[in-house]
């Protein structure tokens, strides 16, 4: 914005799920990496062995750390809440593990999926991270933004749960092979085209969220708070 | 939707300026009229030669001719407001020009621009149209959907003005290169890469809009009233 | 809409307790079955015995076989999740029957509740079929709509919950009777005047939604998603 | 509320047309009247002999007359605005007329038309007499309130326009008869059933309403300012 | 409102833990006991002494009833569910305990937590309050407000969670120096400034209330349900 | 925002009426001009002198030059658009007059007046600046705030028309006696408390915007596009 000292800090991607980092914030976290930034990733939930199998769970796993890898991701943080059963978890425990990694890296600047999601476990998080992020002391994230999900934010019930629509736009136009490539890594997530988890159209999706403010591609994001 | 024998009467796409309709409805166009179906033009307005000169306003009325060949359109009607300058107009002047077109061609389904639009224009002819398809006697349009138009459906303000999320999906996979042939037809309207109106955001938006619903390419609209 | 091919496949109408399918589909149904087409209704939970007590749960059920078959349904399936306490399941077990049910019988058009009743089990059964339906791949569900029940859809917080307001009208001039005598088959359900749960109230909604599109009755819903 | 004494001065009801104030409020202001309250209808705008022809206006005006009697009105104010050409008119100036009217008798309570009616008539009025009613000063009406108007409120766009979700119910169990004998009183404008302007569909709304309240008769509204 | 023998029973504030009724309500709840009115208070939730210490539980306990007494409550309710982990109890058993409170009292007038609030605890308080508050029978609560509590309303996300936008305005000119006693009684949860929780922010936002309708302090709440 | 070269160019608040810009940004602006950026404010609107007499009008004019000068604005544009008239004037004109202003100064940032403000001009004033905005070339406002106006922003309609809800804060602790003075210069402006336009409800509303985000005092602005 226009105070350009202002959220200088740790940048803290929460993620439900694996790839949810890239999906939505991919061509952002190489941009701001390249410019020697601190880009924390936070994966929520990890599969359950019993219910994904321990292949898939550990595949996923070396998958996004081959992605953080070539986004430059300074560290991910990997919190072991059980996938798909948020929800039979107390509130307060998500909350708690939230708000110690955001005031264990001093996180300035957080990245949250959105609250309109159709998957059980974005809105949760959402919360969660909002809760972990109040304002009720002179230091917390100054800025937050949520980002898109392609095969999660276009599924839930237009007008009657919380739409998206992006008030603050990064140009990835230098950046979007590079998050090609890094969602590309998550081998067993993408999908053939006309998927919406397929490279195809998270191409479609830059070029679109650029074109609106006249650029080669862009992420589309909702500014929730901004202190400066 | 689910009674086969509804809505098979003619289908009037109402477009503020030329060119819209194809940006909005193209694909769909084309396929209804592969199908056999009888579809009509309206332009509400035309631009007075003072303002965009009479080269342009003659140009842009040969390439909507072109366009309207190419997509097989049955009827284009001029109503020949003025562009741009619709809010200089009553308001009464515009339902009655579009009342009585819609009674004349006993339209059964409509297509509007997004009241939401940046463009004032579209946002009055949404509204004369509603007005203009009151439920206030046996025979109305039974089907009204709203499209989106690139450059101008996301360049208003998110959150503050309606939003466009569409509901409605039509699969345009087999003519998405009529529509951007017709599109391509604007010769004076199409702009380069990574402008709103170019080919590519065009085609993106049709991918994206295809993914959602795992079809190769689609046009979104927003359903605001169906009758069975 | 306006392809006539589209969405001829089966109907699943979902009920998170037995007649809410009456109250918001039942003039619906009975046009449908009237015409051939295959209907199947699918109660979410069932009231438990310790709770309301084995009597009460019995007659239900035989109130909804008497309704069923009025309505002409093709087959009633019984999800036997536990009622008014679906939110002390895991999520992902109602996802999982829904998606199951979905998937055996092939549906192509759903009903569901609205997400902004006051009863906790409809926002769950809404959210739940919802991901059960996920365009994920080429076969889904390729309409979905949302109906409004009597004694839940009213009673929530007005701007502060998602309003229902319906964008698509069936008539059900011909049907009401039908509609009226299958609710009254559930004797134990129906309440006196002037209860939302009332013949009286029941005939005072069709009446308003028919006249709101100039038919004598009619049946309101809101298009979540249309596929064509 | 909650608050005794409070709002028990002047009511002023405003409507843009002739019996858009019966539709909307006539059965709680036959309540209020049979209670002593002084209330005051203020008809917005007047039909244009040129437009409406001379009898038809002198027709309405007439049948106003009949039904403020039998409403109980203490007084009925023609500003004489044209009808359906608002728009035409200066914002400025029915703002002026309607401050000058709400100062003059000293409203403590006024009814609105809906901010979301079809009619642009019935936007501008809401909003003139929001300017007019702005509390920049010790004395202004305390109590506002908008009412729904048959074959206006049903007939905009749902979720893109603001929606009418009533929070205020007001039993009209003793004074429906008189509503419906007031609004029958507008011969000229009463339409046969199905229309939205019928009696059968003005009692299928009040039953409605009421039922929401579990009363057998109300009228709803959204309270938008209220003092105490 | 317009009925003014309306509203006059027993009024019940609940509030998910001690102190949110003295930050929302205080100064009506002063202005209505000076009158004579009996209130009531519901705290839905008590700190469990393993998470918050048997101290503090204590603590707070006496803080309440030193400000309740303050206030001039009639009643104070202490329902005992499990602070900040109502979402692991059963969603009907505070329904259950509410409704009994409600019933038991004969509540004519609820103030309730905002649905919006970050707090969990307040959306799910809401919700049962609204379950044990349908107007399924004769009687129930027939005044239905939402009141905004600092700390948590202003703290969930703009325009992706319900806002808060007070259409119902006390002056609490003359009670403002109770409720910020009340509030100074909780010394345990009052906070220095700029806290949102200090005296200073309390007394800001009475201030901006009172100053939007013309009185040199308010309380604002949203209208609910409104019954006359 | 996290790109801390972004947005270091020329700013442009645009008031529909004097005193707007120091009413909704003269905090934020203070704190600007302190680090030497280039602040222009564009008036909208000049006050005929047939209708506010030409005394008031040149003592605007005057009080303008003189808060403009303490708040260290780089340049004041006076538009001459007629106040409260904005309605009877083409959209074009005052579309043209900002397109103008914008591209002639190079504008980067852009501060507006709310949508929902229940003025006409300001919500007239907001649309054509968007418009005069839009991205349709590489070079445009990449960063477009609406600020809130005492005396505007909170008259009108609760859930009706567009709500303000800030999601951008800005720290004004060490600028806001600067504010009230350039204030406090609009002499003929000012209102006694408790008027929203009184200096009291000034400092109410800025410790209760700091308080939200833990500051002695901020202003609040809702981001509606920001690139990057």
């Amino acid at each position: 914005m226009i105070f350009e000292t202002a959220h200088t800090g740790p940048v803290l991607v929460i993620a439900p799920h694996p790839d949810d980092e890239v999906l939505g914030v991919g061509g952002t976290i190489a941009r701001l990496t390249e410019k020697g930034r601190e880009v924390h990733v936070c994966i929520a939930t990890r599969g359950r062995a019993e219910r994904f199998g321990r292949d898939q769970v550990e595949t996923v796993k070396a998958e996004a750390a081959a992605a953080h890898d070539i986004l430059g991701i300074h560290q991910t943080h990997w919190l072991d809440h059980a996938a798909a059963e948020l929800d039979t978890e107390p509130h307060g425990a998500l909350n708690r593990s939230l708000a110690d990694l955001v005031g264990r890296i001093g996180a300035q600047v957080l990245f949250l999926p959105h609250p309109g999601d159709i998957h059980l476990d974005h809105q949760l998080v959402f919360l969660s991270a909002m809760v972990a992020s109040r304002p009720a002391q002179q230091e917390y994230p100054e800025a937050i933004y949520v980002y898109e999900t392609l095969s999660e934010t276009n599924w839930n019930a237009p007008y009657l749960t919380p739409p998206f629509t992006p008030n603050t736009f990064v140009d990835i136009g230098d950046t979007l092979q590079t998050k090609l490539d890094a969602f590309a890594a998550f081998a067993s997530q993408v999908r053939a085209s006309p998927a919406e988890r397929s490279i195809d159209a998270l191409r479609a999706l830059a070029t679109l969220r650029g074109a609106t403010v006249h650029r080669k591609a862009a992420e589309g994001f909702v500014a929730v708070r901004q202190c400066y």
